[in-house]
């Protein structure tokens, strides 16, 4: 037998604890975790040669299934080009099961090609790190291996959810013998976790009652979430029935809550201080990763509640607006549906119409309606921006579509955008550390995993970055990208920092020429083009057509008008 | 003052440490480093998108330089995308000093964009890690920056060199106020490092000589190690004088030397296990880094030496032939030339011929020149294949050129070929980890800091992969690459293992279609293409020229006749 058994039922205990989704990268040392995933009928396979990008897929597939999906590399540098994608995983908190193929102890430092040092080497960016045994000759390493399996899937699929990582040194042969068969074995040993629910006890619902009715301004601001039915429904009858205002970034997945305040960062760019402290809320309450709104932090920061109750079912708590008061570590949805009830069901008993913070509430809708109008206003007198370009393009998405929002300034014109109401659009953008080099790969693994259209917007910069995330053989047809292309970083030009320095141009917004067109025509997409509203707004119905596979447009904008028409947008709202 | 004079000291020290080379990427939390390199006037910055490829970039520039380059980077991901570069420093023995722009500790984990755990994120990858202090309110705080600053660069340029990472936590502002100036302070702290010699005892070098004149059958294994013409100068003396022979993989950079072992990657393919057993030395000794040839490894693991010196100034010694017996702690030139006049004033004492092993270095010779003619006649009747062009490629290199060989096929085909005595030029690999990640990177940095031509060997798999180090505005003139384009990884097709699977072509070869072209013309660079024998001879010499800016000549062949000309080169050896 050339390939250990315990290493080929690997794939049997993924695809058991119902792995459907593989992505491996080419490489010999690898070879018998490849053929073992490949050759396993309920796991689907797919090799992507840049494991920069395989990675960034992975966490695309995984963010849009909300599986765990497995990732598998050959050892040395391989390993390395995993890490940004299984860091902003981690603080995303997205399940990736990371497989890394290695020699044997006794050969690494020896000069042999593609080793290094894997065990641990992603150091605090997962959650767990395993080492396989290397031989299988006394049978408690069997049994080790498919405990450090078993083990790991739990772990990935435990909130906080992420990415645990085990290290397979693998002894030659690495390839089957002649005519020898892979064979699964489906007795393999499992170990089914059971997922508690975690509640609150009734003395701490007393406590939140009392706190609850003792603040008179109320504020629930919700950070980076996945798209949840019920809760938008619990959500919305708290703000409705008791009036509670929401802040919903647009990664919060709370747009389509009607009255829900989602011109947050706008409004909260004013100045006036008597508004902002009429504005301050006495309990806040935050759910959900992070916040893209940076006037919303600085509001928080600055006008601080007198409690700020964090919703988090488990992990050290971040504070982001250094106003954290209590920590609830239960799921938002088993909270806000408690807190619902429990409140109506008081106040069925006590018979009294409630009375609520309605000048608040109202204050903050007459605040969000004052910048919509402003906003609505702020494109028609102005020239071809970006900006509008987002706009139009946020306005005209399709129903049931999938927005990526790439960093930098993708996602802050789309934050201070929004989406309304109506929109039945799922939001996701690599917030859990913001880089700009996996965009592509993520909106690409999410338009493996969907048969709605997955629409990127990105900026020249992250596209460039990452193109090797379209450079395999899997283009999927429902993918949609929109580079917004100023020909640089255009957002230091809009910081007033960089922007007053002789350096901007060479060493902050780091200008380059190229377009995406032939990075496109490289990687088989229809590719289109438009520099003014007219030409936008003819393209944008054939563009987002779901018939004509995988489409690029690239909207080429200037600079300067770029940082003018966003200047101008912040005076409205700071003067 | 905005920006902090002990981070502006940084690029003083540096300056003064002799440091000229800076390559920075984009951000803003890195702003005071960017400004302070920028604007010193001692040090050359360059600013370069995807961090991947700047700190390959620095990784070529610090080894054809042999001098430290600076890497600056902001913080989050861009941080991790650093670390295939700083593996393959790491391993390769080059030195880098890593300036990581990150946020103030209280800041991290507080989901705040672009803030990851930076503090030793490169584990055991890099010599040493380092973190500055924040604030400066105390005096003790400087000292300590201007400390660990020396002590970096010292450490960086101390055998064995290497990558160093100083983590640099910076509170806003980042941009200087208006107005600011930022001054370097001349008088900022140095500390200068004195090198000592280290040499062997009386004593030890009796052992050595008793030891030498004990073995009959003496042999030297060079690994990978940068040209040095006094080394050459008496290994080449050892070499006729005492008839050792030497084996010079093409990484050694000793095809210089005449009568130098050149196609031992071929004859020691030889199956015939008298011939080998005689081709075994008693007394082996090896210096250098990594060899790149799998049968030279082969033969000394399976025919032991029962000497083996291995000379290395520090660090922990390989034993890639499993036949370690002393480490020899002290320079190779140093260890020869001792060596080497000792022999001959012992010689001249005692007034005797000396007699050396003169069967054993002539059954070398002669095994290798039939090497060499059955390999001089391996093309003529064959198809054109990528063989036949790196062969062709090779002796046509122009003097005094820098050759690059990309990892996988083209740097083992180059080890078959060899150079011959009379080619001047200088080989560069990174076989430090063996990834293809960063080849184009590594040429351009060379290329950047040298005027000569530099050549690299690439294939499409490793060319594609490493394509945005092409993604800047300082293309240099001097480069040339050349794509050999098998439309995937064509290596898996001339080894058993994976030749023998179903999947070979999706999951090995992984099979794909782009050329370089596009990528060519993106970057700016002149671009050729040739399929046949005909057009590559014809094509080479206007490549070659020195005029015409950057260029890029394809190559493009067919996997099986490739595969089919190794089958039959290979069959030449082993039967």
């Amino acid at each position: 037998m050339a390939i250990l058994q315990p290493i080929v039922n690997i794939a049997e205990i993924c695809a058991q604890r119902h792995v459907t989704q593989c992505i491996l990268s080419p490489g010999s040392r690898c070879a018998p975790l490849t053929l073992a995933f490949v050759r396993h009928l309920q796991i689907h396979t797919r090799t992507i040669p840049d494991e920069r990008s395989a990675a960034f897929i992975a966490l695309g597939m995984a963010s849009q299934s909300r599986q765990t999906v497995v990732l598998v590399c050959t050892s040395g540098t391989a390993v390395l080009n995993y890490a940004p994608a299984i860091t902003e995983a981690y603080y995303q908190q997205v399940p990736l099961l990371v497989l890394t193929a290695d020699r044997p102890s006794e050969w690494i430092e020896q000069q042999d090609g593609q080793t290094i040092r894997q065990r641990e080497v992603y150091g605090k960016h997962v959650k767990a790190s395993f080492e396989l045994p290397v031989a299988f000759t006394h049978p408690d390493a069997e049994w080790h291996t498919y405990r450090i399996i078993n083990e790991a899937l739990t772990i990935a699929q435990t909130y906080p959810f992420g990415p645990v990582h085990i290290n397979v040194p693998l002894r030659e042969p690495l390839y089957p013998s002649a005519g020898e068969e892979v064979v699964f074995d489906k007795t393999v040993r499992i170990i089914q976790p059971f997922k508690p629910e975690q509640i609150l006890t009734v003395d701490q619902w007393i406590q939140i009652r009392e706190q609850w009715e003792d603040a008179d301004r109320k504020l629930i601001v919700a950070g980076q979430y996945p798209y949840q039915a019920p809760l938008a429904h619990v959500l919305k009858q708290l703000q409705t029935e008791l009036e509670v205002p929401i802040i919903a970034d647009i990664i919060s997945n709370l747009h389509t809550l009607p009255d829900v305040i989602r011109y947050q960062d706008m409004l909260l760019m004013q100045k006036n201080t008597e508004l902002l402290e009429n504005l301050k809320p006495d309990l806040l309450i935050t759910f959900g990763n992070s916040v893209i709104s940076k006037n919303v932090k600085l509001f928080l920061r600055k006008h601080k509640p007198s409690i700020h109750w964090h919703i988090q079912p488990a992990g050290i708590p971040a504070d982001p607006f250094q106003s954290l008061t209590h920590v609830l570590p239960v799921e938002p949805l088993y909270f806000f549906k408690t807190l619902f009830e429990d409140l109506d069901y008081q106040h069925f008993l006590s018979n009294d119409e409630p009375e609520y913070g309605t000048d608040y509430y109202a204050l903050w809708q007459k605040e969000n309606q004052k910048a919509a109008k402003v906003y609505s206003s702020l494109f028609s007198s102005a020239s071809f921006s970006e900006f509008e370009a987002v706009s139009e393009m946020m306005d005209r998405l399709p129903d049931e579509s999938i927005l990526h929002l790439a960093n930098s300034m993708p996602v802050r014109y789309a934050n201070f955008i929004s989406l309304q109401a109506g929109q039945t659009v799922e939001v996701f953008a690599n917030r859990g550390t913001s880089g700009i080099d996996g965009s592509n790969g993520t909106a690409l693994g999410a338009a493996l995993t969907t048969e709605k259209l997955v629409i990127l917007l990105t900026g020249d910069m992250a596209f460039l970055y990452d193109r090797n995330s379209l450079w395999h053989n899997y283009l999927p047809k429902n993918l949609r990208i929109i580079v917004l292309n100023n020909h640089g970083g255009g957002i230091f030009r809009l910081l007033d920092g960089p922007a007053g320095q002789p350096e901007l141009e060479e060493y902050f917004e780091t200008r380059q020429r190229n377009t995406a067109e032939l990075t496109a025509k490289d990687a088989g997409m229809l590719y289109s083009y438009c520099n003014s509203r007219e030409q936008l707004g003819k393209q944008l119905t054939a563009f987002f057509d779901l018939s004509g596979g995988a489409k690029l447009l690239e909207i080429e904008t200037d600079p300067a008008v770029n940082a003018e028409v966003y200047a101008r947008f912040k005076q409205y709202f700071t003067t």
